[in-house]
């Protein structure tokens, strides 16, 4: 067989010995094997040994991507779109196989049509497209200052963000500190599979975000697939949410407690827990973050010299993935508690946070935890650690008092914490 | 009131408006909050102004925990215990409202006498009791010497450990790859909750433990409860399992693949997946791991310094938790990819496990992540974070030749992959 490298972008039929396949020629990493797109939008990846011819295609006529614009209907809410990336805001060139961000109105309305039919979309604003592992502090400001200025139109009754699915959690956190005291609903949503698929979750993600833009709940959430069924959405609480599944529509679980609500495609909303509710104050978002902290996670046979690396470099907090119910090392040559306690002293901000991810820690249960207790290290309960990144470096921010810092490190600003929480909330 | 301080210790008679509490004086961290230690084994706080009166008891008699031994039926097959610590192998001391380890066998087997209607316990041996968060490579090593020493021995049908729950699935993992080519079953387990409440997992986790070192599934597995009741218990495969709740105790959770096997208290065993047979082969343990290792976690607006750090410290080896399906910064100035590729370029083995912890890694997705692995990164599909670490560790220990841990990394040695990963793997 002839290399296809220099056949790659180009339309092919491929032939074996029991099949013909049609699609896109992408690069494949496997020599053995060649890698087609299919119009379906997946890849499918064929042995070459079982090709037996492979046919170029004539340049399929340049099909351009044309949305209709439904006429909105009159009288109908307002809601303002941000786009900030990711797959639902975007679709495959069929040219190149690749994929390619949506930037015009036009486009984004299409990925769900059925959206003008229950909202009047205000404005579609992009402060950048980002792949959502990019993003920073920097884009997280902006955002947030972009929310500001639309929930404090009158023509806007709430708030979508379109986002990459990786850090989706990550930032719905964030928001959740900088945008305090709400007045109207901010909606984060995604998608794991862009629209041009048959499965793609699209759909229903943005049509259960309008509806939870126009309901009563004035938080910052994040909807999307409940199950694997296209049937409903949960609206889930931005600091206690992580991505779980690495591609599954249903990927964001809520961790530690239910979900806010579950949101039907109709429009019906049924509640779970307590929430904000929307009012009339204006919105003032507290654009502050501190990058010098770090996440880290704690294993077994591990050094603390990390801690003192994190120390050195003038880090003014970490947030520690401890063990079970808040445990690293404390004995013998691997102990973390000398390393700890040095970073204490040095006016550093340490907390644990669960590795386990379920359930709480607890530091009066052994006498280990006890001396990390005494040595100054702030355990955050059922707080997710990715939370408790976000909270930290927006509290060193914020504030100048390390003492006011810590108090509000332990304190529940906005869900964070769940002071209900119960056995029942494990992988929901 | 007085200080309690110098009460700590003590029986007391607690008197409130409402209730009267009967327990141990414990230390309490809230100033407010007067802790007891009641006889059930938990501790309840009282809130020091509802107290009306503190009576100081009479010292109980010290009652000796004297177990019985039960005379073992003839005829029952060998299992062999090994007790390394944990709260399995603990009990509360009353007197201090502390913990104490447990030492002699007749203690060990009065956790679960019923242990010895269903085999005769050979021997118990404790080759070191630790915490299982202190837990190293050395001790790892001890411990695998020790399994293939006991293994070897005929009068054992099987082999137990019992091991504290925080990095039992770490341990899980590192026997599974030290101990390759198994004859008979290695159980590891555990209880969250010690022999003295009335909710302890150590009867069924033990008797369920003995019921699978007698099967016929030569794997190290972890035996524990499947779910909040006491009716039966899952056996994980060591490399796909993972402590998810930080106090339940069906906490033990399958990651990426489904349980080998249910058991049940009086015997029953139900297999779900395949599993290597009980052989009459003689085991090798490798005792090797290399500590120049480290497991890190990304996270948006995080440095890549972090990457120098491990590079200049001489690490062989780095397991980054990626987002998504195998995401770091690759663009703007908190970008990874240089970073990745300096550590490449030295020789270090770079490799990714999911944040997301279930679904699979695919680097053929998105052109971020064909950057990432042209340059040099291995994407180690749905293996867990944790087990890719100890995986790494032992393979750099095992191998001088880079090119043979790279290529063994991406082989499926002891079931860490699940080469027939479906999207029903989830949150089971």
């Amino acid at each position: 067989m002839k290399k296809e490298g220099s056949k790659e972008g180009k339309r092919v039929k491929i032939l074996t010995d029991k099949q013909e396949f049609e699609g896109i020629l992408i690069k494949s990493y496997d020599i053995k094997i060649v890698l087609l797109k299919l119009s379906s939008g997946y890849n499918i990846g064929i042995e070459k040994a079982k090709i037996k011819k492979i046919q170029v295609l004539e340049k399929k006529k340049k099909e351009e991507f044309k949305p209709k614009l439904i006429k909105p209907k009159a009288g109908l809410p307002g809601i303002a779109i941000i786009v900030t990336g990711g797959t639902i805001a975007s679709r495959l060139d069929y040219e190149t196989g690749g994929v390619k961000a949506l930037t015009k109105p036009e486009e984004i309305i299409a990925v769900a049509p059925k959206i003008q039919e229950i909202a009047k979309i205000t404005t579609i604003e992009i402060p950048f497209t980002v792949m959502s592992e990019d993003i920073t502090s920097e884009k997280w400001k902006k955002l947030a200052k972009l929310c500001e200025r639309l929930l404090n139109k009158k023509e806007n009754k709430g708030l979508i963000i379109l986002h990459g699915t990786d850090t989706l959690h990550y930032t719905a956190a964030i928001l959740s500190f900088m945008l305090q005291d709400l007045n109207k609903p901010v909606v984060l949503t995604y998608a794991q599979r862009s629209i041009d698929r048959g499965s793609s979750d699209s759909l229903l993600n943005l049509t259960c975000s309008a509806h939870a833009a126009l309901s009563d709940i004035a938080e910052v959430m994040l909807i999307g697939h409940a199950t694997t069924n296209d049937n409903f959405c949960f609206a889930l609480r931005g600091t206690k949410v992580r991505k779980m599944h690495t591609s599954r529509r249903d990927t964001f679980r809520p961790i530690n407690t239910k979900p806010i609500a579950t949101i039907h495609e109709d429009g019906k909303i049924e509640k779970y827990s307590e929430y904000r509710k929307r009012n009339v104050g204006k919105v003032k978002a507290n654009l502050v973050f501190d990058d010098r902290v770090s996440l880290i996670k704690f294993h077994p046979n591990s050094s603390s010299k990390i801690i003192d690396f994190y120390r050195k470099q003038g880090y003014k907090g970490l947030v520690i993935e401890a063990t079970g119910l808040g445990h690293v090392s404390t004995e013998g040559k691997k102990s973390w508690l000398e390393a700890i306690k040095r970073a204490v002293k040095s006016g550093m901000i340490v907390c644990f946070a669960p590795q386990c991810l379920y359930g709480s820690l607890n530091p009066f249960v052994y006498s280990a935890l006890r001396k990390l207790y005494d040595s100054g290290v702030l355990f955050l309960k059922d707080m997710l650690p990715e939370t408790a990144y976000v909270k930290l470096g927006f509290l060193l921010g914020k504030e100048r008092n390390k003492e006011r810092v810590k108090e509000l490190m332990l304190k529940n600003l906005v869900g964070e914490y769940n002071p209900r929480l119960t056995f029942g909330d494990f992988l929901v």
